[in-house]
């Protein structure tokens, strides 16, 4: 039986997960039994809420223990099928963890359209861009003549968020963090404007950029960016909670914001897991599929090579280091 | 010239207002000048909010000084008009002071109906209830099917609330203090239960009475409320955020609540400020009305007699003593 590479927890991540909490294994390639799927991985997907997942603090889902598979969707090809609806080499998406060859639960798979980059699935057409999707159009509904703040926008969530705000017809104004992520904001996701919340003046030229104050606000970050979008927020405006990367690892109390302001500013603050949309992916799906033939949404992946990438990887987008999704290419497609 | 008389603050409060805190003044008849309405009052309403104006915490709005007129609505008779608009003897509801006799601006006076009882146009039909039909139909869109809490319940706010979930088709569970107020809750008010915060047991009570939980809240009271309301909401419930009356006297910092509980629930929670309804106020008095002479819309007024008898009223409704709407006869009708 030949071998496969796994990235597992070498230990319980004491803070922010680094590279040294992950260790490769070599397992021999799985039996597919009834109800399952063999999948040889092209992508593993990073995201921001796996570290949370790998500490405990996500949705009151345990922590994986070290040694066993972790959390995070994979694209791939199916290699063995224990489900008759599934044949050898459709392309699908699902979790199995960080492995090059692993099983999935047919049940809880996604078949995916050969004829889009395998990326995409991961990235503006996955769990990102879903999030995104039902932040943007299902609870803020977005449409012309909102003024839409975003921040963590070079990351594919915020992104792909503003891109849909944008081709909505919202004023579309993103927060990132330094002028290269800026750069990318307006140069290639053609946002109206971008905001670089590590210059001390930021919070001025984010008032000058979403004059007379944005109508949506997406929150990805946490409070420090939350509550100065919240006092130029106009009134009866509408904030997506989405993720609160910033307080994921901090061993301080939890977030809390004051009441006041909400009634103040008559605002309503949504919050959106994205989870209770995976039954509606195909739509957003269809919604995206012309936007990107036509160029309108793009997107921006970083990827490393190979499975043995993964846990420098893992680390830099822990860092804020990554530059788009992050992604680890596990094979050719 | 005859003289009338006022209450107004004796010196400024330093915590929760007293009736020590106001004095009564004579004045004369004031003269009515061109824009003015010149108004007998019947009824003086006293509401939980002119707490916080007093003392300068409510809406940026700036405290009275002693000796100057103090916020609220009266409704009474005009008996001069300076607007060719108002006749002599047309029932007016506007601010002019806790007097007997006083000076509208006739652009702010609402003209209301003599064929309703006067009183009910500042409890029923005032802004307690303008701001439970805001909250109830126009931000949480309540409706059959929806399980409806509400605190602060035999007040006119919360009361009102109330009964209107129960006529648009909710299960209705108010939260008062004390076995006499729950009383009138089940009895008056025809809510569906009613829950006493006083007892140790009261979050089991809660739990069981809104079983499987409230899809819509309505906080008028803070924290101490909305935290276990939020931990038993319904996952996509709406909570209407109107008043914070335990915040409004204390010395603490700014009420504050956690972020990832909105985010956990899938709440939309939704700041509500009724000044923003005034242009709507008809509305609710054509939906009210019906349901008035039918029965089904009930109200409670705690009413106390003559201007004298304000700072005592008003003390009562600050600490929480009274039984309904809480109002000064300020003449007969």
């Amino acid at each position: 039986m030949s071998k496969v590479r796994e990235v597992v927890l070498r230990r319980a991540p004491a803070a922010t997960p680094v590279a040294d909490d992950f260790e490769v294994v070599e397992r021999s390639t799985p039996q597919v039994a009834s109800g399952q799927l063999l999948v040889r991985s092209l992508y593993q997907s990073l995201d921001p809420y796996i570290g949370s997942r790998l500490r405990g603090r996500h949705m009151g889902e345990p922590a994986p223990a070290p040694g066993e598979s972790l959390p995070g969707f994979s694209v791939g090809e199916v290699i063995a099928s224990g489900d008759p609806a599934y044949v050898v080499g459709e392309r699908v998406v699902g979790e199995m963890g960080w492995t090059e060859v692993g099983l999935m639960s047919a049940a809880e798979t996604r078949r995916v359209s050969c004829d889009l980059p395998a990326a995409a699935h991961l990235g503006v057409l996955g769990m990102p861009g879903l999030t995104a999707w039902a932040g943007v159009t299902q609870l803020a509904k977005v449409g012309a003549g909102d003024i839409f703040s975003v921040d963590a926008a070079a990351g594919p969530v915020g992104g792909t968020a503003g891109q849909i705000a944008r081709i909505l017809g919202a004023r579309t104004v993103g927060l990132a963090g330094g002028p290269e992520k800026c750069a990318v904001l307006t140069d290639v996701y053609a946002f109206d404007a971008a905001v670089d919340y590590r210059q001390p003046d930021w919070i001025e030229s984010f008032a000058a950029a979403t004059a007379p104050g944005p109508t949506v606000h997406f929150e990805n970050v946490g409070l420090s960016i939350l509550m100065p979008a919240l006092q130029r927020l106009q009134v009866y405006g509408r904030v997506v909670l989405c993720g609160m990367a910033e307080h994921y690892h901090a061993d301080a109390p939890p977030a809390q914001m004051p009441l006041g302001i909400i009634i103040g500013k008559r605002a309503a603050m949504l919050g959106l897991v994205v989870y209770d949309f995976y039954p509606r992916w195909d739509e957003w799906v269809a919604m995206a599929r012309p936007w990107i033939a036509e160029g309108k949404l793009v997107s921006v992946d970083d990827v490393s090579e190979g499975v043995m990438s993964a846990p420098d990887q893992f680390a830099r987008l822990m860092r804020g280091e990554n530059r788009g999704k992050a992604l680890v290419r596990m094979a050719e497609a």
